[in-house]
């Protein structure tokens, strides 16, 4: 049984706050990133296709902190990270500090498969992405006015910022957070677990900062044994708990299930605040997050897409294919 | 009680291969590593301080991948990565893709403690190790012959390096490895435990490349509450297993004590060839390896001062300081 699901940071506005719009807007779009996956999975494509392609399609909408749309350091550049991972293999790619490349996670597939590395960052980087042929963009392209305001705001501050939603909203910040990232993971028909993420970073951020989307352990981990994670929320929270490796030693050594596991971090392990998708090779999966909202997804047994910010989540016709 | 380790590398040559002369260099330069650190934990300093400066020791001295004396990238630079942690709060700071930086695990602290993230990266990290006013040095600094010629040895292969020796003496690569490093775990008389590790990467690896040394989970990793953990091997492979975390685990979860468990991990968890230093706040400590030998030391109960590169160690009369 193929499964995927997906999230666009755990970021979320208060239901108050958020528009109609704009929510329609956040669904419709992990839809259609989930339709992706979807297809691709249908027609006997692997897990590591499957997350590449949907992680793809919400890279490429600006209204997730990751290739286009990414925030802004507090020096107005746009420095993104991804990683990838192959449960069946534990082969991973990772990128960082990337500033042209329009789809990064494309980018830690490559390095995972055609160099003798797990992470590349850098203009190096971005040199090894024109070598293969990835699309590069101009500044222009990764541009959105919203994180620009939100950088503007928190600049001069020592704050990073908390995701887009929550600085343009001008909510006071606690400390260093970072709630918008966006990823994958999936199980395919040979029962194999892939895991991606990619991110912006946090608004306001330092030049130069690596969050966990670049780091396997913390933002990423995929192992056939164990289970697929993909994480969002405070970065450095997740890399000073090593939080996606640690649902997976959960499982390994306490024998609990992959919804126990990360339930568990989420509620009482993680250093911070943030949510975590991660499913197994059964087609067990969840979507836990300890935030107001998450922007998610996932398509479940009977193949039918189910899309949510806040608890109630709504489920889409086949015919909205 | 105070506890310090350190290694200097797991890619020792064969012992037929080190000549006397050449070895005793290294066990003289361990040990006077070895006595910067048990003084500053003698005068009751933490072993935060004892970890950066007994680090500091090898980044300058050539003899070591780390600092002066790094590695060449494919393209001729140095490429620098270190990182540290702090076992009693899982404060974190690396740092990756340094090319000036005098000492990059005096940055990577400086991370930790002077901005809200845990990892900095490239020209921008730079820029903040000289406002932070630490020492940069020229490329001429960071020069060492021999280095530089194991890397035009394999320029234009698609191989990377072993250890700086191995590559010298022409032994056939099998495939991408890197098993120089330095780092150290210590134990400090509050009882906190902490871990630091600093690398110039593999021998002809491609520009923009990040190893484990770089990465918290991977390379390194501390936490009171099971043990510190520095690592040295095939860099790609720790970050595929996060083993300095994998090792936390085992003594989390499975009761191992941190002997047991990181021997465990050498022997049959790490997926490729490498050492762990690691200990634990009651002075529990290993050092082992999968490789033919591996620069060490460490300080007994009593103590005194030993060094090793193969099986034997040689125990330092106190009068040698």
């Amino acid at each position: 049984m193929t499964c995927l699901a997906i999230h666009g940071g755990a970021g979320a506005l208060p239901p108050s706050d958020l528009t109609p719009e704009r929510a329609e807007n956040f669904h419709r779009a992990l839809h259609a990133a989930l339709l992706v996956g979807q297809r691709m999975l249908a027609a006997g494509r692997s897990s590591l296709d499957a997350v590449e392609a949907t992680v793809v399609a919400l890279e490429d909408n600006p209204l997730f902190n990751a290739g286009r749309g990414s925030s802004f350091t507090r020096e107005g550049e746009v420095e993104m990270e991804a990683s990838i991972m192959d449960g069946a293999t534990r082969q991973a790619g990772a990128v960082m500090l990337l500033e042209r490349v329009r789809n990064p996670v494309r980018l830690a597939r490559r390095v995972m498969q055609r160099t003798p590395h797990v992470a590349l960052g850098g203009t190096a980087a971005e040199r090894f992405a024109i070598e293969e042929g990835l699309a590069m963009e101009s500044k222009d392209y990764f541009f959105t006015q919203d994180r620009w305001d939100a950088m503007v705001r928190l600049r001069g501050t020592s704050e990073t910022g908390l995701s887009e939603d929550i600085v343009v909203k001008g909510v006071a910040v606690a400390g260093p957070d970072a709630m918008s990232t966006v990823g994958a993971v999936a199980c395919d028909a040979a029962g194999n677990l892939a895991a991606a993420t990619s991110s912006g970073g946090t608004t306001n951020k330092f030049a130069g900062r690596v969050g966990q989307a670049g780091i396997v352990g913390a933002g990423v981990y995929a192992h056939n044994a164990t289970c697929a994670v993909s994480c969002t929320g405070e970065g450095e929270a997740f890399m000073r708990g090593v939080v996606a490796h640690d649902i997976a030693a959960l499982i390994e050594h306490r024998g609990l299930n992959v919804v126990a596991a990360a339930e568990l971090v989420v509620r009482t392990r993680l250093p911070g605040r943030g949510g975590i998708i991660a499913l197994d090779r059964h087609g067990n999966f969840t979507l836990p997050y300890n935030t107001v909202g998450m922007y998610r997804g996932w398509i479940d047994a009977l193949g039918v897409i189910h899309t949510a910010i806040y608890e109630t989540s709504r489920a889409w016709p086949a015919s909205t294919a």
